[in-house]
């Protein structure tokens, strides 16, 4: 996947997938990083009932959780290398009922900046040969340097 | 607890407790619903390292799941007894890392309305004796009657 | 400019343009309708001091009024002829101060609904030939039907 | 009003008057900049058909204007004395439509902090007697330095 971003550190796509191996929440979610580019993310994860609300949907949060990482490391890979990344804020807007096999949340970044970078994502629900859009989000990321707690 | 809020339905607080139950990703999460009262809910969880980004902080998709949660419940307690609820959008500020034993969600209902009901949630990490605001969430809520899939 | 939507009323461009001159808010900020399709419109304005902040850029107020019509619009082109249109709630994220000539906003509908439609909208900002990106919004929208203080 | 903030500019009430005052879309509006205290500040407007949306009522992005300004200003009397504010993202939710005589906007800071400021604000419509809530406002708030371009 070729972005019109130029990424500040080469290492980019490694330092992605470290930290997102460090988020407990996506293996919980068995959710799995499908594609790394300069300032582009994709992650997915499977429907499973433990993370569904009251009527059988993945939960509006669950489903806001993949779309923050997503965007989140949309941010994170045109930060440089000793940068780590926080959410400032996200919206969210349920578009459908989150019903399918599986998911996928496709983030992108709309405005990267030194300190403040704002990040767009969709999410669709995937049904053997159907994808559906189903959720958006629209996110504020900051990069963070030098906080002892607050590594990549 | 007393609210400016008159309930449509008096049997608003089992109805609520009973939706509650059937969002399977709160025993997940191993949340609880820690009161009802007329626009207003409560929820709590406790810290548990499955739910974390990359620093140990509960992810912010976490947070907003409780927080979406207290919301919406919040909502459903002002609204007809044949009413579902259905979130159409929400808005997370996160205002600190998300440490602490456990976390409790306030949401308040700030516009009650016969299909769209606005809320407001506030987020606290507890730690001992200590209470810290966290997150803050903004979020429009649907009444929907009428639809197969979409019981309470 | 053709779009994947189906206008359920064949006059949605007269509708929104007569809707468009009743907003006496677009003549003060001398906004000007430029293109509307089914689930897409564009407004511009241009630059002038009234409407600005203290640095002398356009107030980010003043870029969701335009943000806003054009949302609004853009949802509008798609409900039925008996409908009127309301925003629910909409996000701005200011990308980049808002300094130029004159501004365009393109708004797009994401998911149309009988109730509610979802939107996204961009501000560009234009300075001889150069176009910028300056602020983008999310909002959602409802179809009012049968209301007499809301006309269309 | 005495709040529970401590400013760390003991002048911050004429500064916020002073920047006040520079936003001419502040003048045109009418807007009366009517209290501040730490990281609280009031600002009104009256009802001016120039500002109106279709239904004659004010439109949603004047509405917001206020609101970012009051929050804006909110952020800005917590800040030092050499810091300027820029609003990085807010969102907007519409209550009740936006008729009265006049209308008053009051914000609050929620989260303080060095860079960021995160704030809220709700709307009143006055008229006479009557006092009604019309809109809500969250909205993230950046302390700027140095920037040429970007003063007070």
């Amino acid at each position: 996947m070729s972005t019109s971003f130029d990424p500040k550190d080469p290492n980019y796509a490694e330092r992605v997938s470290n930290s997102f191996k460090r988020q407990k929440v996506m293996a919980t979610l068995n959710a799995k990083l499908e594609s790394v580019a300069p300032g582009e993310v994709e992650i997915s994860f499977p429907y499973h009932e433990d993370f569904t609300q009251q009527h059988g949907f993945i939960h509006a949060g669950i489903s806001s959780t993949i779309l923050d990482s997503a965007c989140g490391y949309a941010a994170f890979s045109l930060m440089p290398a000793d940068a780590a990344v926080l959410s400032i804020e996200f919206k969210t807007n349920l578009l459908s009922p989150a019903k399918g096999e599986k998911f996928i949340a496709k983030a992108t970044v709309i405005k990267p900046g030194k300190t403040i970078t704002v990040t767009e994502a969709k999410l669709f629900a995937v049904s053997g040969e159907s994808i559906k859009l189903i959720a958006s989000m629209n996110g504020t990321m900051m990069a963070v340097f030098d906080r002892p707690a607050i590594t990549q």
